[in-house]
């Protein structure tokens, strides 16, 4: 009984405590939003402080104040990307909206099992009626689609896949075995581990050159399928990118639609829309979009550009049966049992993987409904503008070359005089970034584009200014230029 | 220029308002935990109240208040099952621990990338941590194994399936179509998701007859195996339970692992430990749990037993190598490239299906933190308490037949008299479930166990008392003999 007491205590004294405690952390995190200019954008643990964290990991016996907790993790997290820095433009950054820390505060606080309809009604309404919305703007038709809101693109590709691969081949060894899959040399990583997942060896993936724009090549698609056929295989699936990672490029959808749908059986288009599929909000580039229309399945994330914190993302698909063909479990639940009841009030578990699951969509829902359309569709479009800002000061100076335009948020680039290998200025530009990050100018991180080494940026924080932009580039300029001096 | 000033206008007015609004929040949050006793355990939204929560879902073009919004939500989240209700019994409730909510507002405020070291390596290197030391809690070799945070207990099992699958039947379609696993009666269905998933189909999948205490019963295993053998088939995993859902069974894990290795090639074992691992934290019972040295893949859920919100469990490997052969992708990561650094500095991108992860860890290492093992071991004792109390409850009341003993927090039983037919007081006990949700009393859902109706209650709140599950029975035990009486 000693103890109870002790442990009722211990709640007590945290429960007066968390008040306090939850504006404080929100003040420390509005402080260094307005600071966010002047804080580190890249910080690495050295092998002795990650040595020196990890020993921090195991708890001990006795309780701890929350303050003093509060500041060991303080420490800890410093050890990070910002990637909500206005000049953090590697991989895809997530600019964070600060009201994204009030939508995820106030579903911690309601913490509903979204699973299941009967768990969690209004959130699972919310969630039916925002993915509606979603497949609604990207020219899914109303009356069949459907989708759930899942961690994230990996997650959200899985689902796409796997239902095209159930809906196409069956479920028989035999059939999948000879199942064949076309993907872009531009696909995102994701494609591959997710087929991997779902059973499919590398074999089966047949990479589609690309054009000089980073777009499927649809000329060599349609050969590769031939082949394919011709060698007794059973083509099934082709992934299109809206928004590839190194360029934001997006593929041909309405030609590999009809490639798709020509053959027989026609094949599924799946469109990774994880990064581009925002657009779709967009006040003045949503007809760049007009082709998702055509997706069987797409993936869309909301931690990218839609502004939410980690662990959001939806995946759409053109016929919502089919997400229950693939997912839907338990002797209860057969397949018969599929009326359009099920899809008012959802049952989530059996449209994806998981059984439990936080209502992940209630986050993008608040800040929608806080922001509202006019304003997130100028924060999506301020993304175009900050890109091409950067390659209209590039181009304005010598020794750079635009080795892919500004589209959608994304332009890759390149600094090379004469007087050097090409290697040589490979090298020249991975320091170029390399320097920026360290005297913490910018992170504006490398890729390979056609083999060379080239800066890429990726600029859709939707406070970053103009005039900012202009000065990264003026930066990276200046660091080129003493580089190849040398 | 308007627009852009605009947006900065909302954008200044919403960072003013986020330190107030998260104290309101939570003060809403304290104020609701500490009259839990007397909130609605299960609220759920009628046709026509979902049909006008899902209208509400579109976004509008304006910004709207951030308190109108939250008052907005505040309606549409009580249409749950308060999960973290004392009196919430069904499946396995949240009882999550009020201190999350600052863990989880701490890592909404940072949002760390926690896919790769280079963009997470603090957080990254606390969860390298907290992985090793449950790791070590279970008994698994210090030397090799690791493990990664992911969404929940479906993952977690996921990860674990497939690192089997890939270890044990290579890649080729031809092995991997004469594989056989092995579950029991009694199994969750995320496994059977989970294999779905990976391409293998129900008919790969035996169904091990439960003894009377519903575990496993190794001899039908064994025969079975040999049977497969016999028929050329590639037995080579067995999914053994630790907690199952319906009675909190665990399966013989010794006996198990000694059959599957005795098998020429050994068989790969997987223990589903969702809901049952966190038992490794209790005080007075982790002895119950000493067999999980044997798996050499376990999942376990701490957003069920260890008190977290929703989307986050572990998936624990025997061997950290075998994450990386079924995970890692890049054309610049090869299976060469595996050595001890990399899992000092790990990139969690390679070790499971999501690309991008939230720091999931953190969560868990602040509530471990703050609280310390002492606390959180008492908290797991108390629920084997509670379901002990209703066991002994019950059995000093007529009529009451215990169909499961209160094991590991979870306790199921029938009400049964004479004078109507098994199916008549199947229907009663039913009844009985729901008229004490109706009235509030309690929810103790039911559950088929031998093809009887029986309820279940999965007690594990740690703030319950002993006297409040006293006066849980005496209701159920009530309304059971009206029942019986008509």
């Amino acid at each position: 009984m000693d103890n109870r007491r002790g442990y009722l205590d211990l709640l007590e004294e945290i429960l007066s405590n968390i008040p306090s405690t939850a504006q404080s952390i929100a003040n420390s995190f509005v402080a260094e939003h307005r600071r966010l200019e002047s804080c580190p954008i890249v910080t690495i643990a050295s092998y002795d402080e990650a040595a020196l964290i990890r020993s921090q990991a195991k708890p001990q016996m006795d309780s701890r104040s929350i303050k003093e907790v509060l500041e060991q993790a303080n420490g800890i997290f410093s050890n990070r990307i910002f990637n909500n820095h206005p000049r953090f433009f590697g991989f895809i950054p997530s600019p964070t909206h600060p009201l994204t820390l009030l939508g995820d505060l106030l579903l911690a606080s309601k913490n509903p099992h979204a699973g299941s309809w009967f768990q969690s009604s209004g959130p699972s309404a919310i969630e039916t009626g925002l993915i509606r919305w979603l497949a609604e703007l990207a020219g899914l038709p109303a009356d069949t689609a459907g989708g759930l809101f899942v961690s994230g693109g990996s997650m959200a590709n899985l689902v796409g896949l796997q239902t095209a691969r159930d809906q196409m081949l069956g479920e028989e060894w035999e059939q999948r075995a000879r199942g064949t899959i076309y993907v872009s040399q531009q696909t995102h990583s994701s494609i591959s581990k997710g087929l991997r997942i779902l059973g499919f060896s590398n074999k089966q993936v047949r990479k589609i050159k690309c054009d000089e724009n980073f777009q499927m090549d649809c000329s060599d698609l349609e050969r590769t399928i031939e082949q394919d056929k011709e060698a007794g295989l059973m083509p099934f699936l082709i992934v299109a990118s809206c928004g590839t990672t190194n360029t934001s490029s997006i593929d041909p959808i309405s030609n590999i639609h009809t490639i798709a749908k020509a053959q027989v059986p026609p094949l599924w288009v799946h469109v990774d829309g994880a990064f581009g599929a925002s657009v779709l909000l967009s006040k003045s580039h949503a007809h760049l979009l007009k082709d998702l229309k055509h997706a069987d399945s797409m993936s869309w994330d909301a931690h990218k550009w839609l502004f939410q914190t980690y662990g959001c993302g939806m995946a759409l698909l053109r016929d919502r049966r089919h997400l229950l063909q693939s997912f839907a479990t338990g002797a209860e639940y057969t397949r018969d049992a599929v009326d359009s009841g099920d899809f008012e009030s959802p049952n989530f578990w059996n449209f994806g993987p998981e059984l439990t699951r936080p209502a992940r969509g209630m986050r993008l829902w608040f800040s929608l409904q806080v922001l509202g359309l006019d304003a997130v569709g100028e924060m999506i479009d301020h993304g175009f503008l900050l890109a091409e800002t950067v390659e209209g000061e590039l181009r304005k100076l010598d020794g750079w070359k635009i080795v892919s335009n500004a589209k959608m948020g994304i332009v890759c680039f390149r600094y090379e005089g004469t007087g050097k290998s090409v290697e040589e200025w490979d090298e020249l530009n991975a320091k170029v970034s390399g320097i920026c990050i360290r005297e913490n100018k910018s992170a504006a991180l490398t890729t390979k584009l056609d083999g060379r080494t080239v800066i890429r940026i990726c600029a859709i924080h939707p406070e970053m200014s103009v005039e900012g932009m202009k000065e990264v580039v003026r930066s990276l300029d200046e660091v080129a230029r003493e580089l190849a001096a040398i």
